[in-house]
């Protein structure tokens, strides 16, 4: 039995609006089959996308997509949205090589029109379109998709701010699930979570009902129909506007909802509505994360990204003991170091199961702090706690910190305050892709005053150097890479190394590998292969001088190798140092490219931008000619 | 006659506290007519300052500082609290190299808590504060004041959806002027100035009036004055609750106010009341920026910061004509090239004045978005409005820019988007210090894909550049310094120039000064010197590299020369390309050293950071040996 013939008669968004109204909660349902049945095989973000399966249906049969926008953000719930504009059959490819991206991606399709990744830009972008539409005096219309955790970071209420004082046909949908990845934390979830349910469709079929029998026998049922219509649009407006929920409306937003979400006849009346009102609105929808299958709704955090999965299972729980995660190696760390100092506190802005912070939560949990999705606020929080004889360690990704680059600088680094950052996903991420890459902090750490930056190359690499950062009183980061390390044993202790020191791993003949990070374990493997000595320098800042003189000294040609943009990254400040001692040697600096990377397997991401084990030999053969 | 016998007697807040309530005004008074002859002299922020002082004196007369803690947000307003935390007889050396800051520093004074120069950190920093001293069960308070403008960025609003769901005492001062820079922008502005501004003080005074009566005649008079005391606060509570304010409610503070801000005795009562109160509280107060001086009151844009001036006449508003500006040469280029493009649109994160806006303003309405102190939603706007065909130009302080980083990287740069960067304040910013140093933008911009980044060195140039990079169609920067120009014509033309190419300015022997920006002026200047080449490189990225390989092939030593940090910015591109081509010359990298540079007049601190003509060619010199 075909469990989706209505989908397979749907290509693009036009095909939907040509069915009846009522066909769309079968067409809701065979997409959530659909979405089960491609990511249980692909994995991918899931648990978002099950929860607005009914209301991307309804945005795509109510607007003119493509020349009206939907935009949404993150981009963890575009997956139906993407079945819907002529991408179903490419799911298959989803976030590999060559495949459909994660999220909403320009270069894709005319209908992703701001391609996303990180939270809480699609207010601000929607608003943008829309000014740029109206000064062209364009009649399409323009929706932000922004889920309640996305809400609380800065840059929406900055949007809502902006936008809520033109005079500006915009329309927003909170889309609350009450849920980040993880639960949500901070004042505003909570008054959200106030509003009572409003039951539109209950108002409406009742008169709906009554229109109908009178359509059947009046004659001028055209005149009547008209009058109906307006009937619901009064009832609707009446039943979502409500005086106990004032905050969007202080930001110059006219407040509806909240409604059901998952229903999605009830989505569509209200949302013909909506089309064709004035100013800046907001509409409130309560849906559930994982909504339609049970597994993920019971557990929509760890259904919120998956790995490929049997729909009858769920999740392998116990699967065969891998090596450990660098998030995990830190997870510990900080346990174990929180354990022999009561000073220590843990900043994740949202992040709590991402950067390894589930276990500390429980065990200390007036030492934890999730601050939302703020990272601005995570930094500038931190500095405060340090002023105040705190020891703060904030768990970041790589990409995210690029949203508190100011507040490093300025609250931190400049009043060098003793904050530890702990960046998880330096380097190429994979599957994510080129939003998430965190490709650029070397470049943009660097040039911070009072800033140490270490990079470990393995897993008891990445836990000394979280004791030996730690244990300054000054500002420093260490980054580590997303995944697995090499399968050394980290150790138990709080062992501290000298900073800004590294260390040879390996002598060679004529080539020195000056390896950082994750770099460090693939320059071993092309040293052996064309006799290169290794140096594991430990420390992007301060580097080690004496080892890179010494290095100069012995070897004809130097090679560095990084995770990080060729440009401004550790390769730079090789030569910086280099040229300061006038030691004018040859010098391959590879790294990332300076290119929009790719998303997929982080191995053959790799490999395609030349840092494989096997690119490197052959650009370092050829450089040498 | 002596104008401050009150103040005279201050040297520390603990003087402040040994006065009668009664006497706060004369306090005030004076202490206001000592700002205005400091500051008429030194020069400095001025209106903002006007507008704390009564705050100020109520402050430190009601909370036990330093162990209590005031955090000032942005800091224009710190000088009264300067002048009363024994720094009085410093305020003549306001802004001067070695002389004291302009905002509050932490290394300059225990009563400085929070170093800061960029607004809307005080809530986050004092919420740090404030759980690290419960985690350490200290007892002291911790008060954040932050403005009205300040307020609508992001930031802020990530604070009190943190601080509002804690268990915490925090009173956060909503210090409500209108202003930021330029007046207010935006809804929450509006919703603020709705509210009706509560009379405590009336009711304060009928029941202190009588129970001033009573305390005369009755035995056991310290009981009457508890129940007083008791009736007054219960009068604060009334009088200062409103159900109609709920915005900072619905984010779990509990919001007290509109009261008036020059009120001195009227703040000491309610101060006192909420010095003792638990949880988050928010104290809205209205203030009037210049308040006292009504040269300031009728014009507090003009007044916000000043050069020195003559009480009595005001600022002089026609001095000799000087040379323009770049803020100047952009403002006029934007207007002309307005005129021949209607696509072109221009936003500010509430920067008019200090962005040379105020006429492309006037002139374009429309077209001219002040979006508030709201980087990260300034740089996502401009690219929804770049994704449909507009052509927005963001006008930004350097400084400022690094709180839009991760929206110059995520939403316009990894989608190409054309957008036009005109960045102000590149390099060293004189008075401002170093909070405001534009020295860390070449070298977090260079890594970032599909930027150019170009660098002015004098008007024409800037014209010429801003021509330029306006017409591509990707992202680009123009970064210019701070201050006037070398007194070239900028012309009126909108001609352009080839991206990505260089000038050879001057021949030389043996040296050629790879000059960037602001430096090509000093370069030419050395190369007199020491009969050096000079290259004006125009472009960071991309790089001339054809020009920099011919001056490696022809000259012995190449230095190079740019208002920037030393580490990643345009002399370590110049390593990378030579790296590249495996031109193992002798460079010499100046640029702003790895420390925090001081504060003071540029061209001093250029001197002392070794960046003046003198040191420069001391350096050179000293590196040929």
């Amino acid at each position: 039995m075909n469990p989706t013939p209505l989908l397979d008669t749907i290509d693009l968004p036009q095909d939907v609006r040509r069915l009846q109204k009522n066909q769309l909660p079968q067409l809701a349902n065979e997409l959530r089959a659909y979405l089960l049945e491609s990511v249980s095989k692909t994995g991918g973000h899931f648990a978002s996308n099950l929860g607005a399966v009914e209301l991307t249906v309804a945005l795509h049969y109510v607007y003119q997509t493509p020349q009206d926008h939907l935009i949404w953000d993150v981009g963890h719930q575009s997956y139906p949205h993407k079945i819907l504009t002529g991408r179903k059959t490419r799911m298959t490819t989803m976030r590999q090589c060559g495949g459909l991206a994660g999220f909403p991606k320009r270069s894709e399709s005319e209908y992703d029109v701001f391609g996303v990744g990180h939270s809480s830009t699609s207010i601000g972008a929607a608003l943008g379109m829309a000014v740029a539409d109206k000064l062209q005096h364009k009649t399409n219309r323009n929706v932000a998709i922004i889920g309640d955790g996305a809400m609380t970071a800065g840059q929406a209420f900055e949007a809502l701010n902006n936008a809520g004082d033109m005079d500006i046909d915009l329309l927003v949908i909170l889309n609350d699930n009450e849920m980040s990845i993880s639960p949500n934390v901070g004042a505003l979830p909570k008054y959200l979570a106030k509003n009572p349910l409003h039951d539109v469709k209950g108002l409406v079929k009742s008169i709906k009902h009554k229109s109908e029998k009178v359509l059947g026998l009046v004659p001028g049922a055209l005149d009547v129909a008209q009058r109906v219509e307006n009937k619901i649009k009064d009832l609707i407006e009446e039943s979502t506007s409500t005086d106990t929920l004032s905050l969007f409306d202080n930001f110059g937003f006219t407040y509806s909802g909240p409604i059901d979400g998952h229903d999605v006849i009830q989505l569509v009346d209200v949302l013909q509505d909506m089309r064709n009102r004035k100013g800046p609105q907001l509409l409130h929808i309560i849906t559930k994360k994982g909504h339609g299958y049970k597994l993920a709704e019971n557990d929509p955090v760890s259904f919120h990204a998956v790995s490929a999965f049997d729909p009858q299972q769920g999740l392998h729980s116990s699967v065969t003991v891998s090596k450990p995660t660098y998030t995990q190696i830190f997870g510990q760390w900080i346990l174990d170091q929180a354990a022999v100092d009561p000073n220590l506190l843990a900043i994740t802005p949202a992040m709590r199961e991402g950067s390894g912070l589930v276990e500390f939560a429980r065990q200390y949990p007036e030492r934890y702090f999730d601050v939302g999705i703020a990272e601005q606020h995570a930094v500038t929080f931190a500095a405060g706690l340090a002023c105040e004889q705190m020891k703060p360690v904030v768990a970041i990704y790589s990409t995210f910190l690029q949203r508190a680059y100011d507040q490093l600088i300025h609250d931190v680094a400049l009043q060098n305050l003793p904050v530890l950052f702990a960046i998880d996903r330096g380097g190429i991420v994979g599957a994510d892709g080129p939003t998430h890459a965190g490709v650029y902090d070397l470049s943009y750490l660097r040039c911070v005053p009072n800033l140490v930056i270490a990079v470990p190359s393995d897993e008891r690499e990445c836990r000394l150097l979280l004791s030996s950062c730690y244990q300054l009183n000054q500002p420093a980061a260490v980054r580590y890479p997303r995944g697995i390390g090499t399968g050394v044993d980290a150790g138990a202790d709080l062992a501290t190394v000298p900073i800004g020191k590294g260390m040879l791993r390996r002598q060679g003949d004529k080539i020195a590998l000056i390896a950082f990070g994750s770099m460090v374990q693939t320059a071993l493997i092309v040293a052996n292969a064309i006799d290169a000595a290794v140096a594991d320098m430990r420390f992007v800042k301060p580097l080690d001088t004496e080892l890179l003189l010494q290095l100069a000294a012995e070897y004809d040609y130097l090679v560095t190798l990084e995770e990080n943009s060729q440009i401004g990254g550790a390769g730079s400040a090789v030569l910086e140092v280099l040229a300061q001692h006038k030691q004018n040697k040859p010098v391959l600096t590879l790294g990332i490219p300076d290119v929009v990377t790719g998303h997929g397997d982080t191995i053959q991401v790799l490999d395609q931008i030349g840092l494989s084990a096997g690119k490197i030999r052959q650009q370092i053969l050829q450089w040498i000619g």
